[in-house]
């Protein structure tokens, strides 16, 4: 019992942990959308690839964020194999900020665009690693594992649309922000028509 | 009673994020208010419009967080529809640093003052969307109902002068500053003579 | 008893916001301790007064911290006052970096340590009205009366002292960087010597 | 009881704080991995050191979280003397964002990287006060006595190898790296090996 107690304040404290991290990043992204000098229509007009990126990367990053409230729900036991798994995945969501910047001041050019993919790949694999752990402490009912099929499904679809979107960046970086697009719609147009709290999403 | 709980759970982490995400908006809107390298009474003074710029801005958003925390205060069910109206609310809220260097930046003028008027404008939409999202929730009893009027009838009033001072900015964008300060004396000063729990606004 | 229970949570998400302001605040000032892009010992030697500004505005953000929990657990009811001078506070403290950079980057010259005073006693005075206010609140036993009387004892010194800071910056910043430490001493030694919860501390 | 309740209050904020500022820390590092301004493989690639640096940093932050919960979960009284050698605890670290934004600038040359060793040392006898000062009001167990001696005969280790690592960084900085990655290696791949929770970590 005293275990029990011990296991839950730690998993509140990770939580508070990583929502503190997630609100950080998302919020110091806004300053890579630096305020032009001169007041000129023109040099505002020229921010819209800074602001198309930091609007992606903020759609991104609530996402990540929902999906690590519902898989940190299920956590029976906070191992040393969650804590560092959650870490590698704020690492990598932390690198956000930095690719978000990068694709941005290029304007969206094909290399810093297929960094960006590799930056958010690797988010997904990190968020599919840490998944992965959870599940392994559970012995899930039948909805459960309903549930999860859908967010399997989604998850291993949002990585193969990441992997093309890498290269077709090298082609043509509208592609790519396409790919990026659809991957937001894919994990969050589904759960609003639903109508319902969103314990469902992966 | 089960759903209850993980219910109440997911309230108490939006709340947390939400506080996270607004506590390092107000905070990061300070950076902008840059140091001067000399110590000049001159360059001092020739911070005033970003002084000024910041405390507005610092109003605005403490505003926000007093009226998110009465709004959450009355949810029900977090469903998806409220979480990403939240998002929404989060978005505008965090071109607030932006919106503010901005029009400092260029000492307010008409342009940047217009944008900085679109941003409040979006987030006072973007508010009101997530209270009425709210509230389609609820059976609300007659005192709640009432309360809500004063807060809708504020709401309405406010979102017509933020609209107000977007061209109102283009002929004299002292004017639009004048507006921004009402709207927040309305937000405040009532609550204030009112001496009792902020629980009316809106 | 459904008010009381309101009004607690309310307390508590007061708390959970200036927590998250106050630790933004104290971080982010180390932005302005800026790494030197050469490796000389002489760059580095030339940060001495940025990081004397940034060690005695840390000390001060964290007395604030403690003080600030201290009153905090007082509140009965979290009226529009309480939570318009709290805002006040967290303004004030809010212009520490600013003032701590703006110090560090003239190289603790008259003037900017003189406006580094200023923040500091409208932070002193915006800690004094906040607690005025919740004291109102109260009807305090025996105990709690002879310690807030050691409180504002305190509270009082060091509003004089920074009065004082003020005008000695004009002469000799030395002096008034020697009152903020001694200040600072005031606030923490007693409480060390005392070995016990700095319940006292105001 | 009133006194016990007042004192776990404490505790929890005392956490919360914390958790703010190290999450904050760990995010804010990462705005110094700037964004090239081009979009040529050559200047990514430059920004090698800086990556590896703020790896490093993360992991270090991570790990300092880590073992700050575990010691913090023993508090039994929040004392002035716990406060304020938290304070310092977090006071050293950070300046985790300097001594990384400074080694990564000066591309790991020794006398910054001698700094960084500087900074890590101070954080970890700073960690080792605060658990001193903790464990002083303990009466343990024999379990929690043992797993105290592996976490400080841990903790003497890596102040062994941190003050090893600066003079080092005057020889060849790689060493230091070195140095630095094998203490984070020493911190996590045990505990991951034990498949358990992170209970041991010191």
């Amino acid at each position: 019992m005293n275990e029990a107690r011990e296991s839950r304040f730690t998993k509140a404290r990770l939580e508070a942990f990583s929502d503190g991290v997630i609100a950080v990043i998302i919020t110091i992204m806004v300053l890579d959308l630096k305020a032009p000098d001169d007041d000129s229509l023109n040099s505002f007009m020229k921010l819209w690839p800074a602001f198309l990126a930091y609007a992606i990367s903020f759609v991104f990053a609530a996402i990540y964020w929902i999906n690590h409230h519902h898989i940190i729900a299920t956590v029976r036991r906070v191992t040393a194999a969650v804590i560092w798994s959650n870490n590698v995945l704020l690492f990598f969501l932390s690198l956000f900020p930095f690719a978000t910047a990068y694709m941005a001041a290029t304007r969206m050019s094909p290399f810093p665009t297929m960094i960006y993919g590799v930056v958010q790949l690797c988010c997904a694999f990190a968020f599919g690693a840490l998944s992965w752990i959870i599940d392994q402490q559970q012995d899930q009912d039948a909805v459960l594992r309903q549930a999860k099929q859908g967010g399997i499904w989604k998850g291993r679809v949002s990585q193969v649309l990441y992997a093309l979107a890498i290269p077709a960046a090298y082609f043509n970086p509208a592609v790519s922000i396409a790919i990026f697009v659809t991957i937001a719609i894919l994990y969050t147009v589904p759960d609003l028509l639903a109508r319902q709290a969103p314990g469902k999403m992966r």
